[in-house]
């Protein structure tokens, strides 16, 4: 796999990021639930935006953090996302290509405007989620670029695809091209009620096409409906190759055949913001696997991209995640 | 004063920041003096930002985040100032009113996009600022509305202000009828090169209309073109009621008739973006004076402010301002 061009190319939601805080009874009175994604369209983001404290802008959406993080480690990553031609698709195509990875998907002429995520962080810095796809919901089959999925040796997907039809579609051909071509497949699970509405096709995806699985203990557990940690570990063991299992604070237990490997959490000194951290968690570890590093380092590298994240609002690094890691080594 | 509705009406550029981490080099590279504001044309902006990294982007401009520090700890604040009908006019617009200020000038219909700054921050935490005014150049006189300016303690207006000649007929309309209405004027010097282009303009506007002057050490030196910091501050004390002047780590300095107010510099952990130090400087100040605090304890609230900006990216409150002055009072 070193003849490659990429290391991860990634295929998800384009999307801005609206970041505020507030506190828990904001969470209750909007209908949220807090600590997790939903999805809201043009006419619920316009309403709760009104709603909301002043906001930080920054490009988002959890594969492209991921394939920014594999940047900022000093990989070679690209990302296929739907933004609009309007400030908010160019602010997303700048922030993404200025970090250096490789995006070429062009903008969408239509009428949905760029996507965006309206995330409420509360004092402890927990983000729930409020997604309008807008434009990031037209990715084509036609976008899925073969020659990048080939060139690359993870393709990385995430599970929030599963819900715009369009990106579903795009999201298994790719998953083809790289069976096809030798490319590993990684999926993110994404989030939990993400898990319980597409739960049958996340557990034929993984059993046929997934070598990686990304998840969080919620997200594992929302699966295999179970409260019985050990038995969810159990069962992601025995349907994929690797699964990569984060705990917050408990840090990740990384599944490989017979093989478990437990990784802490890097030291954090204030948890700021969370967004981010399983998204920079995946970008670590991917980041280090691709390039040859074993379980355990991946999942160091892992630990701290998601400690730099989470100390900061935005789910991006705001340093050289490269920079970082070689401090820490 | 007791009647007023508003503590502080300000009339200022409308702006989204975008904020990016660099390096000297980059500031050298691209022709910037580290540490000061310059105008660029819409041109010049795309072609610097194709080059900066990645950004954060949040509401800004001087005088727009000097209301919000009003707002943020409890004061009453009004804003006059333009955008244009684009995604970055909302958030602009969003983040105004959300944070409580008062702000109803309809955005434009001109070609003319919402104005940006594009700020770079070195290693140490210094911004360096490229602004390009897009439709912030063109509020008019007919936007500056005498209702809300009467009803107001205090008018504060920026230097920037004598950059685009619309603007400037704005500020001293407004300036004009502050006075008649019995609304103290206070003016920012802003930016040393601000000075140093309109330096007449200022004398003679501070001079014959201005009650209270805010300045850093190096815009107060550029107004009287002396190194000599005591010879300055007498001269400013000769030309108006109350000045404040900044001075960095070494806290402030408030002079008012034969008094002399030394402030210290709140604590901060680590400087992690200068931008909005002197315009929440200012808001501590205002919220303090405009509501009966003598000038040690109007000072005091103008360092907690500055501190807090100081700590995070961004020009403006991440938290209450008003929380923060009740957990150190």
């Amino acid at each position: 796999m070193n003849n490659k061009t990429f290391d991860v190319v990634g295929i998800g939601s384009a999307i801005v990021d609206v970041i505020a805080r507030c506190d828990d009874g904001f969470i209750a009175a909007n209908g949220m639930d807090k600590g997790f994604m939903r999805l809201i369209d043009a006419g619920e983001a316009e309403a709760l935006y009104a709603k909301m404290g002043p906001g930080v802008e920054t490009s988002g959406g959890s594969v492209s953090n991921t394939c920014a993080g594999v940047a900022s480690f000093g990989g070679r990553a690209a990302f296929i996302g739907k933004v609009a031609g309007d400030q908010l698709g160019g602010i997303f195509a700048h922030d993404i290509r200025s970090i250096g990875v490789h995006f070429a998907t062009a903008a969408s002429g239509d009428a949905s405007p760029t996507g965006r995520c309206l995330i409420l962080v509360t004092p402890e810095g927990e983000r729930t989620m409020n997604t309008f796809l807008g434009a990031a919901a037209e990715l084509t089959v036609q976008e899925i670029d073969p020659t990048i999925i080939a060139q690359s040796k993870v393709l990385y997907l995430e599970g929030y695809s599963f819900d715009p039809p369009l990106a579903r579609a795009a999201f298994y051909e790719a998953a083809r091209i790289a069976m096809d071509a030798g490319t590993m497949v990684a999926v993110s699970l994404s989030d939990p009620f993400c898990v319980e509405r597409h739960r049958d096709a996340f557990l034929d995806f993984i059993g046929k096409h997934a070598d990686i699985v990304f998840a969080n203990e919620r997200e594992l557990l929302s699966l295999y409906e179970t409260e019985d940690f050990e038995d969810a570990c159990a069962r992601i063991r025995a349907s994929v190759k690797l699964a990569a299992v984060t705990r917050s604070a408990k840090g990740s237990r990384i599944l490989h055949g017979d093989e478990t490997v437990e990784v802490a959490a890097a030291p954090v000194a204030a948890v700021v913001d969370t967004t981010g951290a399983g998204d920079l968690y995946a970008a670590g570890f991917l980041f280090g696997y691709a390039n040859g590093r074993d379980l355990a380092a991946s999942g160091r590298l892992a630990s701290l991209a998601a400690a730099e994240v989470i100390s900061h609002i935005g789910p991006r690094p705001q340093m050289s995640l490269k920079l970082l890691a070689e401090e820490k080594a």
